[in-house]
């Protein structure tokens, strides 16, 4: 509410000129108010009001914008001012902007930065994008297995820094592997002379190429504050973040449900978004389904003489394809979801499309039932029998097709969500055309 | 692979009641494969191999496992073994479990409880399901501002909890008030006669009744190990950690999924969901769906006499009812995503709508263009025009319509998630085909 009409305050001080008085507008807002104020003004003003941030809220502001954001303030903003903004930033967010910048671009910054920031960012940039090696931190405080509480609690003292990862932290051996997890608590509440070895849990691990969101799920699994990542010598390498955890889940979340619309993820604001590139996330997609559906006008026109025959026989088409799209996406999104929790797999597909063709035969006997009487109460006891058989068939095809497809997928190694509800609901419009009229045609001697 | 193999030969040794035998199976499991073994036994042996557990995993395997699972064990052990669970949990864990059984039972439980663990629990049952004071956790250590850094510190050491909700600790004043929050590591390193309130962070902080997503939302966005909730009078009441928000995060994005799909979420894996629960979950979205589809059938009617002149028409019904209903759903989860991201609120209705209108008629013109080619190729240019016309006219319709649905929903406070992809398709099915046929009478002048 504030930050709205800050906003159009802050685009007319803007607009005008006025930057004493925008700044003056800026100065009482929080980090969230700043960025929904941001998100508001024409792409210009923005890195021109990003400048006018006190300088310990900027950074806070950068760290949380979208990246494409991060990307028009790094190119609007002096060199100087980008620097600095970046050498302030934890190495691996500061491979995360690297990602979206064009290539010059983030040389020129990676350049700027200090030797030591510079070989972190090297390193965290040498992890293949989507592993966990990307996103876990390289600064964090490791303590050995065999020294003690006390001086295990001196490093913790001696560190500037001032993250989270800190309350858990890695324990390792004297060749940097991994050997067990101590929570700061434990060093807070324990005799300094005891030796950190024989305080520390078990180290649950990862190693740096496994995939982010795997990495993610496991450390929300185990509800873990930070999420050791190791080398394949079971070198202690850096620590996933609960927090950045959720943040990859979240993401995940999010990119399966546009795909499931037929849809590419949108990278910036929803209303900052050109209807240009609203129509390039989708019309790859749109493409690819009429295509597909052109699929359908050529059963349709196979059938044309049965349908010349009884036109009465249209009438039924977009319910009786409607009802299979439905049924197959339903039975679709139970099972990709299966997949994603580990709870069904490729070898379990047998299992699947039984469980999934007894439902559908269920659901279709059920509403089958509903179609035949309705059928037969309004166009005669022969339309009936087409309808009621029609529902039954399509929807025992459709939950099986539905349900086995994304094992399919997933042994071939395709992303379950590309099957995604549209796509199922194509192929079972053409396969649902094919059994009606073969039903009609037998049933009306056609 | 390991938790599949001894599932078998568990089950073997349950069914035969070699019990030494399946205790030796089961000792080398971790959690994780502990739980996965117990999925993959049927419902009956479950709580026999739960009994077999060492009794420090047996706590952990039951706080992970589903809710429906827990039900079983509750109702399938004995009172004194059911009893020693539940008094270990903690205060959260237990009104969750709670929730999940039979009135009876859970009254007898709670009874079951010592004194101040009962007040506990009553506490968090106290406030509305779906609220964050049902998933915030009563047990915390809190420091007071008037009090050093060293008295603060003893407070932790004498805590026997090993929470990580130790590592933000709240500060109140004397009056339970919430007014900052310290972090472990700032009590470590800060000179023990130094007071708390000199130390002590900016307070963030949601009500007890607050939407457990939204305040879930909040503790991710602040990245807070844990965030305070108070009541109105802003006494502190409990801790929502990051692990429990992420939790809630990411149930809600499940939650979306199964119903963007039009079925209700499964509260149990689905290998071990009945074919009739499964169909309960779909059966009545889809009666809905069917319901509302007969309207495409009256549509239709109307257009009989057109149909019966020029049967060719029919042919392109799936097709572009297809194109209309997928346009529809993309723009209808672009939306909801952005809804769901406070990107867009009830108020931009114009601005959305201008937005998906403008897309629409562009991705509609795109492919408009190709099905004009195409069809009047294979059908003539009579036949051309209308197909290409409709294209254009269902595509910005139906993005329109699909953009506008969740924000309406909004308003009227409907989930926007319930006017999902299939119920988009169908009302965009009948609208479609009205386009249709008033495009093909005026240009082939039927």
């Amino acid at each position: 509410m504030a930050a709205e009409t800050t906003a159009a305050d802050l685009r007319d001080a803007l607009d005008e000129g006025r930057l004493v008085q925008a700044s003056t507008l800026l100065a009482p807002l929080d980090v969230d108010d700043t960025i929904e104020a941001l998100y508001r003004l024409p792409r210009a003003a923005q890195a021109v009001a990003f400048r006018l941030l006190p300088k310990d809220r900027s950074l806070d502001v950068f760290e949380r914008v979208d990246p494409a954001l991060q990307r028009d303030l790094i190119e609007t903003l002096a060199d100087a001012e980008v620097a600095a903004v970046f050498a302030a930033l934890d190495a691996e967010e500061r491979v995360r902007v690297v990602e979206e910048l064009p290539a010059k671009v983030a040389k020129r910054l990676i350049q700027s930065l200090a030797p030591a920031d510079r070989a972190q960012t090297a390193v965290v940039l040498g992890y293949p994008a989507g592993s966990v090696g990307r996103r876990a931190s390289p600064e964090y405080v490791r303590v050995f297995a065999d020294e003690t509480i006390g001086a295990a609690l001196d490093r913790v003292r001696a560190q500037p820094n001032d993250d989270e990862s800190l309350y858990t932290l890695p324990v390792v051996d004297r060749q940097r592997r991994l050997v067990g997890l101590i929570g700061l608590r434990e060093l807070v509440t324990t005799p300094g002379d005891e030796l950190v070895g024989a305080h520390m849990g078990e180290a649950i691990q990862v190693v740096s190429d496994a995939d982010e969101e795997e990495a993610a799920r496991e450390c929300l699994d185990h509800r873990l504050l930070s999420l050791p990542v190791v080398d394949h010598e079971d070198r202690l390498v850096g620590l996933l973040r609960i927090d950045d955890a959720a943040h990859i889940i979240d993401e995940a979340h999010r990119e399966d449900a546009a795909r499931a619309g037929a849809a590419e993820p949108l990278t910036r604001p929803y209303l900052l978004t050109s209807v240009f590139t609203l129509t390039r996330s989708r019309i790859v997609w749109l493409l690819v389904l009429a295509v597909s559906a052109i699929l359908t006008v050529n059963v349709l026109e196979i059938f044309e003489a049965t349908l010349d025959q009884m036109v009465a026989l249209a009438l039924f088409i977009p319910l009786l394809t409607g009802i299979g799209g439905n049924t197959g996406s339903q039975a679709a999104v139970t099972v990709t979801r299966a997949i994603a929790m580990s709870e069904a797999r490729g070898r379990d597909i047998g299992r699947v499309a039984l469980k999934e063709a007894t439902t559908g035969l269920l659901m279709g006997t059920l509403l089958g039932a509903i179609g035949f009487t309705v059928a037969t109460l309004v166009y005669g006891i022969e339309i009936g029998w087409v309808i009621g058989l029609t529902v039954v068939a399509i929807c025992t095809m459709a939950a099986t097709v539905g349900g086995a497809m994304p094992l399919v997928a997933k042994s071939i190694r395709v992303d379950p969500a590309v099957f995604s509800t549209p796509f199922i609901s194509t192929f079972c419009d053409a396969t649902g055309l094919i059994i009606y009229f073969t039903i009609a045609r037998a049933v009306l001697h056609l």
